[in-house]
């Protein structure tokens, strides 16, 4: 079948008009573990605009987009999670076509009914980064994935306001850790608390002061949710011994390491997309974390992270949301709901 | 009360006549949770060699060495663990006097019983290794610390023939893993088969080449028991997709960390002293481990990794000792034995 799409033939800055197009796409009926999904909304992550800017030329256009919401509307003939009319959500996987397109086909292993009491564009902003905090906090640290199963124990977040951070903290909070995390502005400040930090250090002051003055020798955990480079030799003094770094953002210089040496530190990568990518065993995992976070979000333990909502799925309206994302400033979520139109 | 010890009063190179001298230093009669201890053995590893050449200037002298055995000859007012005439063995601390001395204080919760069956000589080449070897299986790899509870699991030891790795090879063995390690002369390939090690790779060629050969297409887990610099990227392609790399060696340059990230890998540093140099509660797990190590000696599950005994405790012998472990090809470990004579 014929899907509408957004797509690119090559990497190009956001300014350049033919950075991202309206395209139409081939879309297969689904076979094996995939489903067919009808995209109702789909979300602007970093790795939009990273494997945006790095596309090699193709003829075909590639399509991303690694966030949706949608009904399912066929299934292949070994699936056994989901079924046709089930509304489902899932970031997918990041070597496929994406869901910035009409229909899209996932596996199966990879997607969870869709939080019951959200909206399309609430349940959108949250598939990858949920999975990203949720593998950061509970697989990458050594803690319990339970209603206030690791109380007393405190979690550093760098950029708690980010996507990621919105949703991180919250888990962190229902997970019972004391969250600690990063702002600049008074809006980012405001934001943070909404979601449930009890600490706020500002990102342009000394870390382990502020730290200090709050009444924290030290953070059992740490997660970085923006640059590696910049925040690692911040972060480590401020970790207790025996404790872990995760990390998200790739490196683009070589890392001091030996600075966690002392500690006998671990550092610790998250990168959800490996689980699907190198088809692990563990890729059925995913569909299970989205199961307990929709849970979490029916039960009202977490709220939605989408901060901003534009209506219609198209080249114009997904370069606007590309803009945000580059721009590095966007507070939670930037969401695209359908229509598609060209 | 006077002990005969061998120490140094600023960092040399071991031909230096004065790198290492005999000396008398004063030792306190124990308090608190120290004991008192008339060491019979005591080890050189890597860590004293390194410490030597650092050493800054002192006028009282810096006494090294990290790996003792001997007889208790009297506790603090808080000891509960040991007794008087208990044969111990220990690692011990490096921020404090170390066991190249006759008389040595250390903490009770960083000592164990001596294997029942070992020589002196024997048990003093275990401590400092067996901590390091079992801290980086069974606390920084997910592994479990009980016979044959690992079946079906493969870890890469890096150097397997030194110290720690001639260890770690029995250790791993012991716990059911499949063990991969790497040697290159004819005497060090034989020496890590009697150890244990399931496949022995030749470091000098292609890692990768020879594992797929040997019919692996990968490793769950990594130990790094040399250059850190050196072999992290070839260790890491290895390793499959979320799996631990293990490291005991201070890196020199930064380290090309992005290279784990596809994999979602983690990177973890093994320090022994950090239980200590931070008085963690987990310090008392130093002489839990030293327990089960020992029994394990006593059952037969691990044999002696000491090659090399020079009798005389003395500034000349020692030299010899460092020089041997300087030279970086010293199987196994060497150890010194009393009587101390200056």
């Amino acid at each position: 079948m014929q899907a509408k799409a957004v797509g690119l033939y090559q990497g190009l800055p956001i300014s350049d008009p033919a950075s991202l197009q309206d395209v139409t796409i081939a879309v297969a009926q689904p076979t094996g573990r995939d489903v067919l999904v009808a995209v109702a909304a789909t979300s602007v992550n970093p790795i939009d605009t990273k494997q945006r800017q790095v596309q090699a030329e193709t003829d075909t256009p590639r399509v991303l987009g690694f966030d949706a919401v949608g009904k399912v509307l066929a299934v292949g003939d070994q699936v056994t999670s989901v079924m046709v009319d089930d509304v489902v959500y899932y970031a997918g996987a990041v070597n496929r076509p994406g869901s910035d397109a009409e229909y899209q086909l996932v596996d199966e292993r990879l997607v969870a009914l869709a939080p019951q009491k959200w909206s399309a564009a609430q349940s959108a902003g949250v598939p990858l980064t949920a999975l990203t905090a949720w593998e950061a906090l509970f697989e990458k640290l050594p803690l319990k994935a339970d209603r206030q199963a690791n109380l007393g124990q405190t979690v550093l977040i760098i950029n708690g306001a980010g996507g990621v951070g919105s949703i991180a903290i919250q888990l962190a909070k229902w997970a019972g850790l004391t969250v600690i995390t990063t702002a600049g502005k008074p809006a980012t400040i405001d934001w943070v608390k909404q979601l449930g930090a009890d600490v706020v250090l500002d990102y342009h002051a000394d870390l382990d002061q502020q730290l200090q003055a709050a009444g924290y020798s030290g953070v059992d955990h740490a997660i970085i949710f923006h640059s590696t480079d910049l925040y690692l030799p911040l972060v480590t003094p401020l970790v207790k011994p025996l404790g872990t770094i995760v990390a998200v953002v790739t490196n683009q210089q070589p890392l001091p390491m030996d600075l966690l040496k002392a500690k006998s530190l671990n550092f610790a990568w998250e990168f959800m997309f490996t689980k699907a990518n190198y088809q692990l065993p563990a890729m059925a995992t995913q569909g299970m974390i989205l199961a307990r976070v929709a849970a979490l979000a029916n039960q009202g333990f977490i709220k939605p992270t989408t901060k901003r909502v534009i209506e219609g799925i198209n080249a114009t309206n997904l370069k606007t949301a590309h803009q945000l994302v580059e721009s590095g400033q966007m507070l939670g979520k930037v969401v695209l709901t359908a229509p598609f139109n060209a």
